[in-house]
């Protein structure tokens, strides 16, 4: 028989990374290909006394269903440390979602008419745009320098697109170029969208994995308006199996969120919002996330020293100073791909870079992941690729 | 500011139900409303051995990212069960969801364009049709009889809506009626579906849980042209806490699921999914299931014996053979929604049926659950709201 599908079925295409990480799951491969967070960090030792607490004392509750808007002890710890990093919001501004990735999958549900912009850093986060797809929008991408996308550019864009729905960036140790976003344009970014009436969808799954001591409050901190929609996850400060993140936005868009989620799948797992919450009660989670930043931290250090003994001076990258993520530029008219493909006989992954592009081009960019290995398989595999960008 | 929406937006209404369930869930209150399972079988000890040893063993894995298909020894038991029921299907033709919910959401993503028809029961499963409606369909009911749909207007219906996209089934202890489809009937389903070249949505969650020797296999089961989409779940058979729920179809048509679910959330809680298997693995589930059909059994004896008693003869029910549900007709020009102020002021909650009608009217039913409470509360519950029924 022959199945009749839905027209966006066209636009759902298979996500280039999830379908690369097959390969480069070969044994013996050292990827810098995916964005895993690095295992070492996940508190195992301290999930198996909260489980069998967790179990003890609710275990009823924790096996059944309950709300869509999610387990109140979590939701209060989460509005609590969103205050804490100038946030105004409240626990029930919050949903919990399966990872941020289903925030990112609301967010085209609830905006996009096929034909609708959307606004989105060049390059930016393929996931996003993939979940955005499904909804048949038309991408139009804002230039980046080092403090994040252009204002003027957005503003541009902003005029010649009436039917932009949102703005949608990652402004902190941003996927896939490890950038932050400037205060001063997170202010003007803000701005312009109270102005144009289009509200921002501020994705920030690497904020709180921070190297330096610089404060740079996210972008939804600047919003007196309520235009921020801002997606949080414990994906990388505690793990991502659990598939534990959320939203957070004014009332009567948070409300949205919730409907979007009764449909799509009644609610996110008992059980591991209520461990995720013992966890918090029993562990002091600052010091937690402390632990996570030092590993990612110093493996930061092991590539970015790394490719500056290795790699040849006309080869341009990111120094993120928090995040996962170092973005490589290569001369103009060489395609990553090509270089992937000799990288990999040499048993080193990593991403090439037009996939971050939603209408294409700029093959010459390549995403470099440094969370997933470790210090010593940093250095080695960024010694093989150097010998590879050195024989261009 | 004012925010623009997609238009799909007005279509996604809140769940009755789930609104309901916050009224009901006062204390003191008996209900009938909501389709908890009992907490009673929930497998909380065995679980408590089970997320300690899957820590020791894989903790590593179990709480890192993982495929988006799902845990390949999960996939192959449940495709082994689905063998034991006569459904000829291979591991890789299984997708794990968060609960067959997100199977259904996935269903309308899949297939629905604006306007398009999707043929249902009537009535039907209420969280289907809030899942489909944000695709904005065009819903055509199918009246009942005791043996399920009926066919002759089932092929008026194919015949009048040629933009059907897909016909959408709970033919085994349904959700609302408890009513089973006949065995002659799911052959004249599959072979009205074949004829019109429409794809079958079968959602079977009760399945499982029948209380006589009669075997009833899966529409699926006589699916030879690979057009029946098969939805399951172990929220009854385990628990709904884990969402853990499964698309089976053929191969081209899973992948297309898998696709929808790499954007909507990349994948199902990885730990759940590692648990259910090393409980699987661990215990005898069938054995597992049994006990927690006994315990329903016992249920639907309890409430159906107390109707017998207790309400007055005018008034028509199903006698289900499985599942939680039975359906209440009360005589024309009542509406249920009344008798419900009437219950709840005697602490007795359900929910009028209209809401499991697309398209309105039918005010004179009722659902009652008798799986959540216990067999002494079930008695006086239906005591009470007899008392309301004879006062009529």
């Amino acid at each position: 028989m022959e199945i009749k599908y839905a027209d966006r079925v066209d636009s759902i295409k298979p996500s280039a990374i999830r379908e690369l990480l097959k390969l480069t799951q070969q044994p013996g491969v050292i990827s810098f290909a995916g964005g895993l967070p690095a295992p070492e960090s996940f508190p195992i030792e301290e999930m198996k006394r909260i489980s069998v607490k967790v179990l003890e004392e609710q275990g009823r509750s924790a096996l059944q269903y309950s709300t869509t808007e999610g387990y109140q002890p979590l939701r209060e710890f989460i509005a609590k440390r969103m205050n804490k990093s100038g946030i105004d919001i409240k626990s029930d501004q919050i949903l919990i979602t399966n990872g941020s990735q289903q925030g990112l999958d609301f967010s085209g549900k609830l905006f996009i008419n096929e034909g609708d912009v959307v606004i989105c850093e060049s390059p930016s986060y393929v996931g996003a745009l993939n979940a955005f797809r499904a909804y048949m929008p038309k991408f139009v991408e804002v230039p980046m320098d080092d403090e994040g996308m252009k204002i003027d550019d957005l503003e541009k864009a902003l005029i010649e697109n009436p039917k932009t729905k949102f703005i949608y960036v990652v402004p902190t140790f941003q996927n896939p170029t490890g950038r932050t976003m400037s205060i001063e344009r997170r202010k003007q970014l803000i701005q312009l969208a109270c102005e144009y009436n289009v509200p921002i969808i501020e994705d920030n799954p690497y904020g709180e994995l921070k190297f330096g001591d610089e404060e740079i409050p996210p972008v939804k901190h600047f919003d007196t308006a309520g235009i921020v929609i801002y997606l949080g996850t414990f994906s990388k400060t505690f793990c991502p199996g659990l598939r534990i993140g959320w939203v957070a936005a004014s009332p009567d868009i948070v409300r949205k969120y919730v409907l979007a989620k009764q449909g799509a799948d009644l609610q996110t797992n008992t059980m591991s919002q209520i461990e995720l919450a013992k966890f918090i009660e029993l562990y002091d989670f600052d010091e937690h996330v402390e632990r996570v930043r030092n590993i990612y931290r110093n493996r930061r250090d092991a590539m970015l020293n790394a490719m500056k003994e290795e790699f040849p001076a006309s080869i341009k990258y990111t120094y993120p100073d928090g995040g996962m993520f170092t973005w490589v530029e290569l001369p103009k008219g060489i395609d990553a791909a090509d270089i992937l493909k000799k990288s990999l006989e040499c048993k080193v992954a990593f991403v090439p870079g037009s996939s971050f592009y939603p209408n294409g081009g700029n093959e010459n960019h390549f995403r470099l992941n440094y969370g997933t290995m470790s210090e010593d398989l940093i250095a080695e595999g960024i010694k093989r690729l150097g010998k590879v960008l050195r024989a261009l």
